[in-house]
């Protein structure tokens, strides 16, 4: 096991991704500080939707819908693409150039398991995301896996629930399926099991993050 | 040649399409006036990109980028879709469906030509508004044709020229060419030959209008 490395890795894209009340927070300290103790540099954090003056007014634009002018399904799945492309053309693309890690509270495949999985756009959002990212994607995503009415609970206990929390749990059944789905299809997506205590996910996360050969 | 029907169409959506300079405004006009002399009732009218309050908040953001955040090729065509989108949804489908005609200044040629032709970005705006439109389109498309030289002359004499109306000329020859190529493949897409004077403009106009079967 190397803690210390002496060759410097090119700059890698991670992410956390899992349904709410897996555990991303804690996931996204223990692996900010896991880069920065590696690579000698704290890692640029962003979170989806948002991460850009404009890609958070594109994220405000989402919340401020109302009945007079309900937010039609493309147009959120647009919305969220534009936020993403935001994102990653001024933020995400120059960094890695620079030679900075990027550290993603949520990407694609969020929108891919919530919006295309969970709401059942996945035609959609499968044409959006392949006409906009271009095969561009995250290095490594963590997804912290729970069962959603255990996540739901852990959410609801810190009174954390918002307008897409209070969905019915098929949805977020659906969501984590697609989740799941994506990552038995692509070896850049490891699968953590945060039905487990901190102790456990945390130890499984280092173990994934060491195996990356630094 | 029949000035007043007894039959009641189905509800149509119309659009006027052409570059700057064209004489879209007056076309406009033109035929919003038509339609409410033969339906009895003036139609629908939108503006794109814009038309809903999202959308028209959605239109302000392209217009706020500066170069501490410029915008990016994809989030500007997605915004734009995002825009259309909502229009569709909550304006022109439902006027359509309650009986009501709609006159659309631009709709989704306009993307293809400007976004698609003239900055070089036809797979990701095909590709977009095959994802988001899927099939919908409008039942006649009026498309002003003229020269970009003349157009800019005309608009410029009236002091219209903004951000995008000062790229360079091989930009608009380019967006011409598309528009061009979109109604050579598509009966609903009509050329109109808007170099010349107003009133046999307006006459090749009508003359469309009319053989609508009213």
């Amino acid at each position: 096991m190397k803690t210390e490395s002496t060759v410097v890795r090119n700059a890698q894209f991670i992410v956390i991704e899992g349904l709410e009340g897996a555990g991303k927070s804690s996931a996204i300290a223990l692996v900010r500080d896991f880069i920065e103790k590696h690579t000698g540099q704290a890692p640029v954090c962003t979170r989806e939707p948002g991460g850009t003056p404009l890609a958070e007014k594109m994220r405000d634009l989402v919340k401020i819908a109302d009945e007079t002018d309900p937010l039609c399904d493309e147009a959120e799945c647009l919305i969220f693409y534009a936020a993403r492309a935001q994102l990653i053309a001024n933020v995400i693309k120059p960094a890695l150039a620079e030679g900075q890690w990027v550290l993603g509270d949520r990407h694609n495949l969020s929108s891919l398991a919530y919006q295309g999985g969970g709401r059942g756009l996945m035609p959609l959002v499968s044409a959006i995301s392949d006409a906009t990212l271009k095969g561009f994607k995250p290095d490594l995503t963590l997804y912290l896996d729970i069962d959603p009415k255990l996540g739901l609970a852990r959410a609801a206990s810190r009174g954390e629930l918002d307008r897409i929390e209070v969905q019915e749990i098929a949805f977020f059944n659906r969501a984590r399926e697609t989740f799941l789905s994506y990552a038995d299809n692509d070896d850049s997506i490891m699968i953590i099991d945060a039905s487990q205590s901190l102790a456990e996910v945390h130890k499984d996360i280092i173990a994934v993050l060491q195996n990356q050969a630094w």
